[in-house]
């Protein structure tokens, strides 16, 4: 499946247009993100020992999360650009709390998420890259490939481990999903939704200032 | 400094010619092993994101060790050896029982006890090595550059991050390291020490047993 039609709604231009004036954000919370994905891939390594092509595919997609995180982190280092601690978005969380508690049925739906979050990375990804400079849209590029495999990794996994088809529960997820891009957010990080108005109030406060000081 | 100036004792035979009758236990444990080494570099760069080196060392760390998890399961499966779950042994609870609670301390006990479970791999990597079968033997050489240089990357940490001299505290982990390594146990793991001598006389009877059966 095509990441395009997987996902219910492209990034919305407003994030976008956040994004562009909060590049410092956008690096750390990205390192963050890949650390989480390789945090997540993990805990399946330690949940499910008795699937062997999950424990494939999660070691090889930890790994290459870990090089991405390594990237980032350097590409952080040269630009002079502090590792804060950063509060996580309710992205992740808001697509989690629709897990279901059984073990097995857990596995699936972490799975879907999973496939959801690599997907929207991608895309996220793909949309930027025209709007960064050339260094950091070559490195954006370059993450599209493994992103997309991630995607399908993620999807294939479920669809091997589910007793049942899956194609209802992802269409609930994408509409969580589709929901949580669009919602209003008060503080930029690379899951958020959109900002919100008092946000944007603020920005075109600061704007007026910075005009009034030239 | 030489892993074998590093470590206060070799491996035990008993432990060896306890491993050589447990080589699934060995494989599964030593699948853990690997499984926990990359998570508690994980967990490293959760906690000290303002040590660029660290996060650097770290995410490398990580990475080759799961690629070793990957390796290690994919022999398991070519031989039919399943991946049951087991208890963990006492040594790295043993070790990290002696950390001090100060977030810097911490660290660098962390970093010396990592350089300590890295060390002693090496050294149990190395003396498996000809006691097994040729796959096997091959597999285990081919662990022990990386499994060394990790415990250089540990070390050289800790000497980094430290701000007094750690000699006296490697000592002192040095010790204790030993007493584990030295003292017997009931179950065999891959950091576990000597068979307990309740272990030994078991095997004594099934030996006594498979002999008068035959």
């Amino acid at each position: 499946m095509a990441i395009n039609e997987f996902l219910l709604c492209k990034t919305p231009q407003a994030w976008l247009d956040w994004a562009c004036v909060n590049q410092d954000v956008l690096l750390v919370d990205h390192a963050n993100c890949e650390k989480k994905a390789a945090a997540t891939a993990m805990n399946l390594l330690y949940r499910y020992v008795a699937y062997p092509e999950l424990l494939d595919k999660m070691s090889q997609l930890a790994r290459e999360e870990l090089l991405h995180f390594q990237q980032v982190v350097s590409l952080m280092t040269a630009r002079g650009i502090p590792y804060v601690q950063l509060s996580a978005s309710r992205y992740a969380a808001g697509l989690r709390e629709q897990m279901r508690k059984d073990q097995h049925l857990a596995l699936i739906d972490t799975l879907i998420i999973g496939a959801f979050v690599e997907a929207r990375s991608c895309e996220r990804f793909a949309s930027l890259a025209p709007l960064l400079d050339a260094e950091l849209a070559k490195f954006y590029r370059s993450l599209l490939r493994s992103e997309g495999r991630h995607f399908q990794d993620y999807l294939t996994l479920a669809k091997l481990y589910a007793k049942d088809d899956i194609s209802s529960r992802i269409q609930e997820f994408a509409l969580i999903e589709k929901r949580l891009i669009e919602a209003a957010d008060l503080e930029f990080r690379f899951h958020s939704g959109v900002p919100d108005e008092s946000v944007c109030a603020v920005n075109r406060a600061s704007q007026v200032r910075a005009n009034l000081v030239r």
